[in-house]
């Protein structure tokens, strides 16, 4: 029996790549026996979080997408940057000036954003134009000390009409201008990983993260002390297996292969 | 006698903060003297370039600019950055992708910009848009060996409006997306002066440069193994001749002072 099942309360769920791939006409599919893992994982009575870097949406519309799918999965379950910057802006009394997608926007309406003194960016895609890159810079250069918060560090990602630049490449155009280092959302922050498992009401010690990104997913939930396991599949390659820096606690074909270990580890402790 | 201004043959000088400061209704106005000092250059019979890292005009519309301060200048004697960098691209058989200012355009003409294989980025303001930053890495993302040649390093400078990203932070944001280090011309890359002194047909050692900038200017110049003498006009602080890494070869008032010790080491020599 594989060790890294032993004692599981709280399962942490990487999204794009483990439950569904993207790409295609609809936006994806999902990938063959995740929708029945998320129904065991469920029925077997674990605690759940859905932990995703994607910023372009709020979390209803992510999880509306999953739900098409087949995904069992409400707003509720879903762990994103949106949020945790959220969290970390009303501990800190930031007031964002946001450079985000508007589709996201609605995820900042319980924060106060006059006076601004602070910048957060997502992926903002046709937002970031230079006008309101310009406009994010000047309100950074001309705070006493600007602080920049970044809902991830994507250099870019995949869309059917090709590759998009991601918020890390506008991150580091900021961080150039204004001289400074941007606080990053999301994974692999630990914050990020913490908050998931506050919101679950779990210790790291009895959480496993699963999920196809061997640094961001890997490293970053192994960092907090979470076991984490690597699924051979979206954007997983042979060579992760030999990372020169992360080794998973477990290796499995796929999220439907990883559940089957968890309930069999599960049934032979009762 | 100073002797930064023996045996000068060829004078190099910058144009903002020297020649003029930006800025107000009129786009700027012509330091005290210079305009004479200039013409005294040219009574002298030195030889004589204006060295601007400026991208946002053809060197013909930043010589008119410079000719309604006053100033005797030709556009032939502009030694700016999209020159500099369609001598390198016909040197090496690069075609570019264009992400410039429109009224940087007609600078590349004579350039090749089919099928590209690198691309070239100056100031272009208003042009950074999402759509054409994201063009701009497509393009470097599917080349076999990304070529970025940035037309400066900037991060911002100052409009009447406010501060402007400048061409440095959209590099960066390159840069990063595409995992490369971009080739800068423009001061103070050493190619840059090279150039200068080619086109006045001059060697190192019998020119000087004059500018308000320690390091871009005053360091740039002396790494080719010209002499250079700061101006305290322009964006020189007193910090600057306290500078940890440049010593300039002389500290002048302006470009008046400057010219009047030049001119006098030349009586004295005839």
């Amino acid at each position: 029996m594989a060790s890294w099942a032993n004692n599981v309360r709280a399962v942490l769920l990487d999204v794009s790549g483990v439950l569904y791939d993207s790409g295609g006409s609809g936006g994806g599919s999902a990938i063959q026996g995740s929708v029945d893992a998320v129904n065991r994982i469920r029925q077997a009575g674990l605690k759940l979080r859905f932990c995703t870097n994607e910023s372009q949406a709020t979390r209803s519309h992510f999880a509306q997408k999953l739900q098409r799918f087949g995904f069992s999965i409400s707003k509720e379950e879903v762990t994103a940057p949106g949020p945790a910057a959220t969290r970390l802006m009303k501990e800190q009394g930031l007031r964002p000036h946001l450079l985000v997608h508007d589709d996201l926007l609605p995820e900042f309406e319980s924060i106060e954003t006059s006076d601004p003194n602070c910048v957060l960016i997502g992926d903002a895609a046709e937002n970031f134009s230079y006008q309101n890159v310009n406009r994010a810079f000047q309100v950074l250069i001309n705070l006493q000390k600007p602080v920049l918060i970044s809902l991830g560090k994507g250099r870019y990602y995949k869309e059917t009409d090709g590759l998009k630049l991601d918020v890390g490449a506008y991150m580091k155009a900021l961080e150039y201008a204004c001289d400074i280092k941007a606080e990053v959302v999301g994974k692999p922050s630990p914050n990020f990983f913490l908050s998931a498992l506050e919101e679950m009401g779990a210790k790291p010690e009895e959480a496993v993260m699963i999920g196809d990104d061997i640094v961001n997913d890997i490293g970053g939930a192994q960092s907090c002390g979470i076991r984490a396991v690597l699924v051979r599949t979206g954007k997983y390659r042979p060579s992760d297996e030999k990372h020169p820096e992360v080794t998973a606690d477990g290796y499995v074909d796929n999220l439907a292969h990883a559940v089957d270990i968890l309930l069999a580890s599960r049934a032979s402790n009762q």
